[in-house]
């Protein structure tokens, strides 16, 4: 682990081109917030929509250990075989953290196998985010709970598998609750849903959340190892087990 | 719960028609023997590959509380708005029991969001069943473990989601292991993989194997209920308050 | 399933004689109030703390399917050996539904294994309870949420191992969240617990309320089996298998 | 994560002084094998059941991050209170990896809060253990599976709380299947149980072995962070918003 963890920052990087407040917020892009924010021994790199192949080409994704994503508007612009490129790389270890409307990204949705909706409300209330699970890494350095004073309210029902971990549970001053911290492992990856970061506020300078982000990167990153056996024909235990000893696996390639 | 519960079995009927070991084994079909075994209060119908829109028009799926599936030649016959469309069902209730080689059917693979691949090897060995949630109503008449004298091999690693429960883990004398009943909980509804069936061996005429099937149409059964809220915006406490004490929920056509 | 689930509601019944506002909610006992509120074919008795055993002999235990355990004041009274004897009764089968308070019980806590701690605030405010787990028996009958015009707050970090499945999330309009229905698998038992009931408020006459608890009792209910196989030591396969095709297991009595 | 995790290995020392075979293995004992074998930055002490305490009194355990056990002749003379401080350590962060008969340890079983009973065969047969969770960091740099070439065997049902991720899966030529590889939050803490280690095997030598109890230290360690707020009274939202701006939080000492 010694050496550093790459993160590619995928970004739409549309709220902050037409929406003049967005922009005052977020001058370069909240990915650049997200990239300054960010700590740890972390080589980051930023990919927006608008680029080829979304900044997401083949070469890019084999040289991403973490994926972090942000998208709103534009989900169906994503193209598919781009989404499905994604989505297939978390399969073979790549971590993912999805932000906020996120949720609703192709690549998230096709992972998650659900509908992925939620109920919302954008009225700039008071979120706080509740550790529930107050052992887990992605929570390390983060009090009992923290506070957001003006955020979009997501609220449950949630239409996602029950996650691996819930890492935080929001309460929202509008009468709804949320699971805004969710682990997933899904093939050789992690997936880590985190809910805030509404493009109107100032979410993605807050310390908890950058703090969050940081430790959610070191944990979704990729675990070092030869990949699992599956999709293939094997042979009975005496030539699997031979294998094992030094040779070839038979009926692997 | 006193009304019947409506089965559909879906069954892409090809082997059986093509090879005659199979044929001899199953003459009307494995989803004939099924619907032949299965017990407790069910209004059972069939359906297969090659009728209109393979037997599941919105209709028949509309009316259907739990849809068995068995399919393996012909994944891709299976048109993907009809894949869609039962996956769709699903998420909104309908339990669905997911057979041997349907892990790799398209509405099985979308609705888990992974490869769903596996090890494999049709040496037509020995598979133990023990029971790992004795507690579970799926494993209701089974002893702490059965047997199937000739099975095909299915091993790990199975790339699925940890499921939510797992009822059964196999154990296979050519040395593998694998997780072969699944629960998990998609949306409203309930899908139970079981991994026995292949289609040269008389899995589907075994006791167990039955009952097991049985029970799991019993657990995947919908619940009745008003749907979750979801897929709205909602105005905050009071108003939603009001609401829950007699008026519409605002925002909800 | 058509026999009668067997269900003893057992209660301390201890505020309910020692202060007034709470014997004009419940004269006979929050035990006579849920047991008028329960539905769907139940044998139902009561058992209270200063019962000879409490009320829980070795019979009366044998002879139940599911039991209700509300407690409070009076945790350090239950002799150890009674929580022994529930607890160890919960792992062969009988299911338990633990309500409020409880989460402090002597066989909760030695249940959970933690210490089953929480925050708390008895300021009379709003509860909402939603549905995070909209296809789960528990919440049938119920709606996307539902609310309690005054309880006792109970927050998080509620301190039990992650629930296999959470089917309620509790907002307070204090500020805190918690996971208030919790199922747990120990052992061939199944264990709710549900958070409402603080004695002060008429929890126990809403409809809501009485519903959930009903449809815990159903879920709880034991399953119909041979008990698993363990604490044994046994062959390898072959006599397990000659076991399985009609011999006793060697190695049990 | 730059400084040294602290880690104590304990070890019930006595099969290695009372059985010649198990000397011939182990002359130092098995917690000197394992302390030679763990990699990765880590400062380890040993500590043994027929020292004062057990060797494992306040201060060792507030200076120790992760907790090795192994126990089997003598479960029953590990003092209650040592027990108790052991687990109450746990919940409060300390991580804890429990390996082979340490199932049946005091400490295990009251964490777990089920009777961790199993079925054994002691035959010095093959175990090939499989890889569940190809992505969890337990398993880095471990192959698809492993094997060990005699092992007594565990095997299910295993009575254990459903673990949070199962990283292993045991198969044994004998016939049975195990859950080996468990992990468990309870409270702050983290618990890893191991299923290998029979005290006449070399397994302790095995690289494999030791990479993954190497691992799960790592994994074990714990989260630098305030506790959470629990078993305390708290005030409604305005009172804790202020404290989480600056001020004590009312209530908490």
């Amino acid at each position: 682990m010694s050496e550093a963890i790459k993160v590619t920052i995928w970004n739409e990087y549309r709220h902050e081109r037409e929406h003049p407040d967005v922009q005052a917020l977020y001058p370069l892009g909240m990915h650049h917030a997200i990239a300054e924010g960010l700590t740890g021994g972390l080589a980051i790199r930023t990919a927006t929509l608008d680029e080829p192949e979304h900044g997401l080409s083949e070469e890019v994704l084999a040289d991403t250990d973490v994926l972090i994503w942000w998208g709103h508007l534009a989900h169906r612009e994503v193209r598919d075989e781009i989404a499905d490129r994604v989505a297939a790389r978390v399969l073979r270890g790549m971590g993912l953290v999805a932000l906020h409307s996120a949720h609703y990204a192709k690549v998230f949705r096709k992972l998650m196998g659900t509908s992925c909706s939620l109920l919302y409300r954008d009225a700039g209330e008071k979120e706080r985010l509740w550790v529930t699970a107050p052992g887990h890494p992605i929570a390390s350095g983060i009090g009992p709970y923290f506070e957001l004073a003006q955020e979009e309210m997501y609220g449950e029902f949630f239409d996602i598998p029950a996650p691996d971990e819930v890492v935080f549970t929001s309460w929202f001053a509008g009468g709804n609750v949320f699971r805004s911290g969710c682990c997933f492992h899904r093939g050789q990856g992690k997936i880590f849903y985190f809910r805030p970061g509404h493009e109107r506020y100032p979410t993605y300078r807050d310390s908890n959340v950058l703090r969050v982000i940081s430790n959610a990167v070191h944990w979704a990153a990729p675990v070092r190892r030869e990949p699992p056996l599956y999709g293939k024909a094997v042979p009975a235990l005496e030539a699997i087990g031979r294998a094992a000893n030094g040779g070839g696996v038979p009926g692997r390639p």
